[in-house]
């Protein structure tokens, strides 16, 4: 399991590759919601988005053996891109398994890092179908999105850094979740570096599977009905098992009330983020009177978004 | 005149007004340019944009008496915001002469500093009448949006801070131009604090009086025919004085090369730019030869557009 060490070794191995990414404060948005709110923005990290951290540490973690052979995962985005940088760093071929209709910023990421596309339906079943099958083919080892121990302490030092760099002490920290890689990363983080501060996630209303779960105490299936299209998958055994144990509550938001939050942070702190990073700060206007007066964490997860979709988004065109 | 010490000085005043914006730098843009890019983001400044800093020195400057019947000033835009800001912080009403047609989102941000609006017809005329007897009628004091040196001493700051906070010797610093409060400003800290790094600015084509003034010995008219709605006015003689003396160049560029690095910026930065403020990003892209392997200072302006009509640039609708 991960201890504090991990996320320790984690951070020293991969801060040559990633970015300690400011956190931001909004005297407007403070206004806004009643609280004090540090938002850690990976929207700045290298590939647009936290998942760079736990690319780069799950690659650099194989021996040089191990990754020979290339690396292959199945993402419709940012791991996806996150993947390819790494597996550049480490000198070894990348292979990712994308679903057709994954946003063209994001294939464009991934060949920008050299990495290779396979293009398949957007279900679950035709992603592992066709990444067992790459796997088989070319002997590459498999950086799954999140239900991977590497991946999670990689992504962890986010909030590591957010604790380590604000300048109060942190009631709440909120993330969204999807696969909970960021969230179970943060959970730890909090565990061995903050204790005393409550993690609460965001989850779109269209994709609750992480709420379901929790309420049945299995993991429950995706409908991926949301415009948070880094939010669609299901909890993966490993994230699930450390969610269920330390998580605060899962806040659930509507698509609608994604893109007003998004809008916010656009237009009051002058940063891009993509729908699924607005989530956590939706579920902050939402529960207004639960975070007033409080210092709130956000971590902003990510900022790769089509212009011409946000424009559509912002004009109530949830397609 | 302004010396080092005035810019010391109102560096002192405005400090717990203002924000110490952060300098970004961007793989993806060095590389897409060839030289390295120091982006000092005025677009986080307080209001959004660089005009706080002097708003607040000139205000801030004023003896309690001289100000006690109210700041009044005519702007399209940021100067009007940050104007009302700086008369609320001396506690002081603000008269904003603004007009019909200046973008709501600068509206919105003068009513919400306690701002008194007085729309007029937008020619250079109907605002210096309607502003003229506004201040017959209350005794306000002016605070001209550029042509004022305690203005041109607060815009000098942004420099200043650039100077301080890269970690490298700037080769060239770059600002837009429309009045010349920042340009001036800039090269008077470049003159004080930094004296062998050139000066040079970037003007939209349709509206390059300044570019046409350096020409001609004397300060010509705006056509203003640009979708870059800050850099519409002419030169003032205060700031046309010292861009004369000391600027390397003005290099124009047209409203599509100007919407080309609104949107690099945005997509590569996750940062949110108004269109005036790429102009001088957009006029590195025209002359990369020029730039070449050089550490380039740029000052991004401000971040105040109305997502609208940003999602109109966007989509190549110039109006």
């Amino acid at each position: 399991m991960i201890t504090r060490e991990t996320i320790e070794q984690a951070h020293e191995r991969i801060k040559p590759y990633i970015h300690r990414t400011p956190v931001m404060t909004s005297a407007g948005l403070n206004e806004a919601t009643g609280c004090s709110l540090y938002f850690k923005c990976e929207n700045f990290q290298k590939i647009g988005a936290f998942k760079a951290r736990g690319a780069v540490n799950a690659v650099l973690s194989l021996s040089p053996e191990a990754r020979s052979k290339g690396i292959a995962t199945h993402s419709s985005g940012n791991h996806a891109q996150a993947v390819a940088r790494a597996a550049r760093i480490a000198g070894v071929p990348a292979y990712i398994v994308m679903p057709r209709n994954a946003p063209e910023i994001k294939k464009r990421g991934v060949r920008a890092y050299g990495g290779q596309i396979f293009e398949c339906e957007p279900t679950q079943e035709a992603r592992e179908q066709m990444l067992a099958r790459l796997i088989r083919e070319t002997g590459a080892v498999l950086v799954h999105p999140f239900n991977d121990y590497a991946v999670i302490a990689g992504q962890a030092t986010a909030a590591k850094e957010l604790i380590e760099d604000v300048p109060v002490k942190l009631d709440v920290v909120l993330t969204p979740v999807g696969g909970g890689g960021l969230l179970s990363g943060t959970i730890l983080a909090i565990k061995f570096f903050s204790p005393r501060t409550e993690v609460i996630a965001g989850e779109p209303a269209g994709s609750d599977d992480a709420y379901r779960s929790l309420q049945s105490g299995k993991i429950e299936t995706a409908q991926a009905q949301t415009i948070a299209d880094g939010l669609l998958t299901s909890l993966g055994d490993k994230t699930f098992a450390i969610i269920r144990e330390h998580i605060g509550e899962i806040i659930t938001v509507t698509d609608e009330e994604i893109v007003q939050a998004m809008r916010m942070i656009w237009e009051r702190m002058k940063i891009i983020i993509e729908p699924s990073c607005a989530v956590p700060f939706a579920a902050v206007l939402k529960a207004k009177e639960k975070f007033s007066g409080k210092n709130v964490g956000i971590i902003l997860s990510g900022g790769n978004v089509d212009l011409e979709r946000a424009c559509k988004l912002f004009a109530g065109i949830y397609k």
